[in-house]
């Protein structure tokens, strides 16, 4: 990786770039249409190559001719603590503090309330104004089941200082899925714990596209989802981290029977299971986590750092191309500069923004837009090329000369997720 | 089915009534090994035909190709909705009341805690003594979150008397798991609403092996799961029902991004979709649900009355067969008599139940068995055959006749689900 980013001009540039690229023979493990240029992998990553074999080895042998044997004959019953210590491996946890499990939110669920029964003394449920939603919804929704909990949102810059003595629980999340700003994960967790308050990383638009060290940064908690850089499949399972030291204390407040210490002695009465297995609450979709466990599998065998460091590449490049290419069409960048805080995606401002993305589309370049103005486009590393970037400008520059982006077709917002 | 289940007498009387089976062509349809008798159904359905290449097309052109795009163009963002709705077809409920969603314990959850914090005049919740586990720990944690609540667990043949004025919520399993016995969801849902109280049904063990219809019985709430009799693969999504009239009074209590009303919108601050999306949390496994969509689709080919007919002839043939042949090895009866009252399974007791399941699932005939004593065996309408009864029961005979289910192998308890 000896090419400096600001010294590239063209598209030979780019091409060197891949060339140089560590991770440039990851992409060729995945299905990717060469006719399309695939920037929405924040959103649902692309398909490993590996992944229909082995979903249909899973289908026709282990259900169709394993039937109910494979629970125990084919490791499903093991599948939500195995993924999980894989998951691990890529967050910077031991194996036996994660767990695959229900979905995003609902692990967010889980985990927030059973801090707050766990700490009735702090009424607090703090976090960013523009957290992502759900986990704004989740958390608000909790916090108003108790009687006097105040759900405290503030500003992105106001964080630190609205940590007091009241606050119970922190919960952000660590890239923020408009622009890709990262939040300081130690410093945060560190003012957290310095006034007592725990901390819930979400870490759906970090884990498989950065380098994490949950426990380096003494995190409290963490939950993320299997369908954005984990490649897992639409909406595949969540995972959730409890560190090893808060296992004993926290309790999940959805009792279902794999969460049970002894789940087929089926006794009448419940008994938490100890350590991770506590947050189960039924079976996992088997097909779901089986999906998940392949992408995992593949990203375990690339070195995160340079995951991250690519992410950081890709990134510079597509902000210093739009810098010079895009301004004068009124685009402005979203991301942050600093590439040491800045996730694996390039978000664009732009007031025709929606019109300019569904002409992206109908180009064949996939990115996405969230309201009110933001192009999002998924620089995921283990499949994305530095020539991905300049084609992408390349087709922006060509929609906003053509004036494609006004088609009034496009006047009527279409689901874009 | 001219046939009279007592005329039978030896295995060709089988054959005739397999020859005579309107359902008999479904067989063909599933993936069915014919070295083994599959009597595990009701635990884990078997694979239908059609699910490995709708899987297969779904994850390499839906997912692979699609990718993003998929959510809208391939029906994935509907997809809750829409199976929900094919499911109300098999339960005797509206499309717009049914929603498939997250797990059955989850849906649980929601239903137990939405209804005690809608009703907060009413504190005991009432139960069955002898619940499907995940049915009491679900609800005992529910009620053990609220001050003063009293989580009421009472004898079966005791649940009418116990239906008081302090009874927010009456929760029942319509097929006992480990019997077969069926409750009258009509004359009890009846009594509930005398006492102004609300049922919720879990119909995991019913649905796809009886005729249900939830709306006759004026049933209020149901859940259940798609990976029994609705084949929907190991660990498929659940569904939950919820009666028209109750949609607007009873609030989901996980706020997640797919049940806000404007999930697109991204705002801040969580408004309720209404109508049974409102019921969703976040995106579905498609793999999953895609699963469980086959499954249900080839479920509504068939006749449901015909379904529990042949539920009940095939039950009748196991009892008759297990008091004829089984009675003097020592085993009992534990389904009722009365096939109005017996679901799509028959259980008998044996002191060494445990490893008569154990020789059984070694000579390729697969039950399950239950503690204490339970042997189950599981009567999928859709692909068992009457000789697969008589087959069974032979094999139990020569299990107990040459000692087999005695193996000091089976002395230690092994997994079975």
């Amino acid at each position: 990786m000896t090419t400096v980013i600001s010294d590239v001009v063209d598209r030979h540039g780019c091409e060197l770039l891949d060339a140089d690229d560590p991770l440039a023979s990851l992409r060729e493990r995945f299905v990717l249409d060469e006719s399309v240029i695939y920037m929405d992998g924040n959103s649902l990553g692309a398909l490993p190559r590996a992944t229909p074999p082995r979903l249909l080895h899973l289908i026709s042998e282990e259900w169709g001719r394993g039937l109910i044997r494979s629970w125990t004959d084919a490791g499903w019953m093991e599948a939500s603590e195995r993924v999980g210590g894989k998951i691990a491996r890529l967050i910077g946890a031991e194996p036996d503090e994660v767990l695959v499990a229900d979905t995003t939110s609902v692990n967010l669920f889980k985990l927030v309330t059973a801090v707050l029964r766990a700490r009735p003394d702090r009424r607090v449920l703090l976090t960013e104004r523009d957290n992502f939603p759900t986990d704004l919804y989740v958390s608000a929704g909790v916090a108003s089941s108790f009687a006097d909990h105040e759900f405290r949102t503030v500003a992105r810059e106001s964080l630190e200082a609205a940590i007091d003595d009241e606050v119970a629980l922190l919960t952000l999340t660590h890239v923020d899925y408009r622009t890709g700003e990262v939040h300081d994960m130690a410093a945060l967790t560190e003012a957290a714990h310095r006034a007592g308050a725990l901390v819930l990383w979400d870490l759906s638009h970090s884990a498989g596209a950065l380098p994490l060290d949950v426990n380096a940064c003494s995190a409290d908690l963490a939950v993320g989802c299997g369908y954005k850089y984990l490649n897992g499949g639409p909406g595949a399972p969540a995972y959730l981290f409890v560190a090893r030291r808060l296992q004993e204390a926290l309790r999940n407040p959805i009792q279902g029977w794999l969460g049970h210490e002894s789940p087929f002695a089926l006794e009448n009465e419940f008994r938490p299971a100890a350590g991770m297995r506590g947050w189960l609450v039924s079976s996992p979709s088997i097909l779901a986590i089986t999906a998940l466990e392949v992408a995992v599998d593949l990203a375990l065998e690339v070195d995160m750092q340079r995951v991250g460091e690519k992410a950081r590449r890709l990134s510079e490049l597509f902000i210093r191309l739009a810098d010079s290419r895009l301004a004068s069409h009124g685009f402005s960048v979203a991301s942050p500069s600093d590439g040491a805080r800045r996730g694996a995606q390039a978000s664009l401002r732009h007031a025709s923004g929606y019109g300019v993305v569904r002409a992206l589309i109908d180009r064949g370049v996939i990115p996405d837009f969230r309201d009110p103005d933001v192009c999002r486009f998924g620089l995921a590393p283990l499949y994305t090329r530095y020539v991905d970037v300049w084609d992408t400008i390349d087709h922006i520059v060509a929609v906003m000369e053509s004036g494609a982006y006004q088609d009034p077709g496009y006047a009527v917002r279409a689901f874009v997720t």
